[in-house]
């Protein structure tokens, strides 16, 4: 089965609501802008790519419904702070509707250049990763950067099914990723779909199975990478990354070149979404700790260059100093 | 509210079901070793020192119904296999049970003494640890090692209470150590009963909030203290241990001496227990993953010796070299 988190039929987007996966498969229709917006923000649709192409074809809906273009791009644009993808995504749409004046047929099409070139960047990022494994390779991942994270085939998946496609063998540890579990609700059942060896394991796990010399490789995806490399990520990125470096365990960022923000100097310049506490502190709606407690609930975090292998992007794979990497691959 | 995971009737064990908190508050009660070894499989009660000190009653009860205390001491000696404070209870009540031709008046006196001990040794111990830490001091813990996890007070949250006791300014953050949730449910609550200043994260947030200098410390319990001091604790201890280290932050284990195995050379010798699946993919009878998934479950890690900065027991504080100063602290 092919995955795909979302799908334009021509005059709604429609999205796969990834907070009920994998127990339910259902799919939620948007027909405006403040639709798709909601979407966002609720996690109907998360990873950072998809939520580009989400808000893409936000304004593609606002186009043909002759609302105001600009006024829902900033709308959408405040849906989450953390993944840069959204902003480009947004501002890739604004200039075509400059262009364009604000032609709806326009901005479909461009929405959908956006999903292809992502899907397309995928496969293409992928085979770029899949040349850095081994033969036989254990992989760590964290949340979900897969198919269900982009227009499809995924970034950090989309190395582990090029690498598999190429005839490697290859089996993935899932972190869980509290407090949403994209690594036990998403990616296991992703890579469950199409057959590939992965184990779900808590967060807390990962520090034992590096002890015990099980990963030859991590690779996670990311929300923005800054133009010195410093990489911002799902909430646990970080702690994944330090055990790596303490292991010599390479640790690879895959990410569409979309991701990279070059007005961004380091990773000290991102802002980091804080999201409320009734996401860690609830399960199905019931209480997992004490009623008042306090909670803190950053929900990305920042992992340095220094503890970066490699960042495997679409434009070919950028290896320390990223600085100088970065700045010539976003000229190719 | 002195929060206490067990009593002891005079004919039966009443065990506070901590499966259940912190939505209620239950209570078990045990009237033979057979039951008493089905609440300790069962994490009704859990926690090094509570398993051991809930043991010794375990045999009292034997011998107050006729039973075999040996074979009873079989029985609950299995289990679970990697806190050595089981272990070290049943031994002691089994050299009771020799000495005293299995009197069920002894071995009764007997568990209230190693109940009664354990108590006292953690307020010494408390008070020992609390001089480690500063005026006012954030602390960052893991898991249950409170008054839940032993007779009353707590190991690493004894710590916490003597030094709140002593005056200083503790604040303290705790992880919610899936796939239990002891930190959620019962590290937040034993804390928030007392009003003592606490805040719950999520166990992969901890690398986020090291690196932005929060902690001033962490202090956890210890299930099992090899030779040399290489500690077996709740899974999850080692990354934990692993961040402390590359952030420069001072990593405590609090435990009674009776969690320090001589017999066990090192880390590697010690038993981890792997439990079931169904614990990581189900919350509350729900699927939180893809029916099917292969899973891990360690319930423990292994944190060696060198990244840990002193061993808080009832005998003193032990600095490295470990093997040294457990050995002497073992005849004082």
């Amino acid at each position: 089965m092919q995955v795909q988190p979302l799908r334009w039929t021509g005059d709604s987007l429609e999205l796969l609501d990834q907070r009920r996966l994998p127990r339910e498969v259902i799919w939620v229709t948007c027909h405006t802008p403040r639709e798709v917006e909601a979407a966002i923000r609720d996690m109907v649709v998360r990873g950072a790519p998809a939520i580009g192409v989400s808000a893409a074809f936000g304004l593609a809906l606002a186009a043909m419904r002759g609302e105001d273009v600009k006024e829902a791009a900033e709308l959408l644009r405040a849906a989450r702070p953390t993944a840069v993808n959204l902003a480009w995504a947004i501002d890739r749409m604004l200039q075509r509707a400059a262009e364009s004046g604000s032609s709806a047929a326009a901005l479909q099409r461009e929405a959908i250049a956006i999903m292809d070139e992502d899907l397309e960047g995928n496969r293409r990022l992928g085979r770029y990763g899949a040349e850095l494994l081994g033969r036989s390779t254990t992989v760590l991942t964290h949340c979900n950067a897969g198919a269900l994270a982009t227009a499809g085939y995924g970034t950090a998946l989309g190395v582990i099914r090029a690498a598999v496609e190429s005839g490697r063998k290859i089996a993935v540890f899932a972190d869980e990723t509290r407090p949403y579990l994209q690594g036990a609700r998403l990616t296991a059942w992703e890579l469950q779909q199409e057959g590939i060896d992965v184990t779900l394991i808590t967060d807390n796990m990962a520090g034992h199975f590096f002890q015990q010399g099980k990963f030859d490789a991590v690779i996670v995806g990311a929300d923005r990478i800054a133009a010195n490399g410093d990489t911002a990520n799902k909430i646990g990125t970080y702690t994944v990354a330090v055990l790596a470096g303490a292991h010599g365990v390479p640790f690879y960022v895959a990410a569409p070149f979309s991701t990279v923000d070059l007005r961004c100097p380091d990773g000290s310049a991102i802002p980091i979404e804080e999201r409320s506490a009734a996401e860690v502190t609830q399960m199905f709606g019931m209480p997992i700790a004490p009623e008042g407690i306090a909670v803190r609930h950053p929900a990305f975090d920042v992992t340095p260059a220094r503890l970066i292998t490699a960042i495997i992007t679409d434009r070919g794979v950028i290896k320390p100093p990223f600085e100088e990497g970065l700045r010539a691959a976003s000229r190719s």
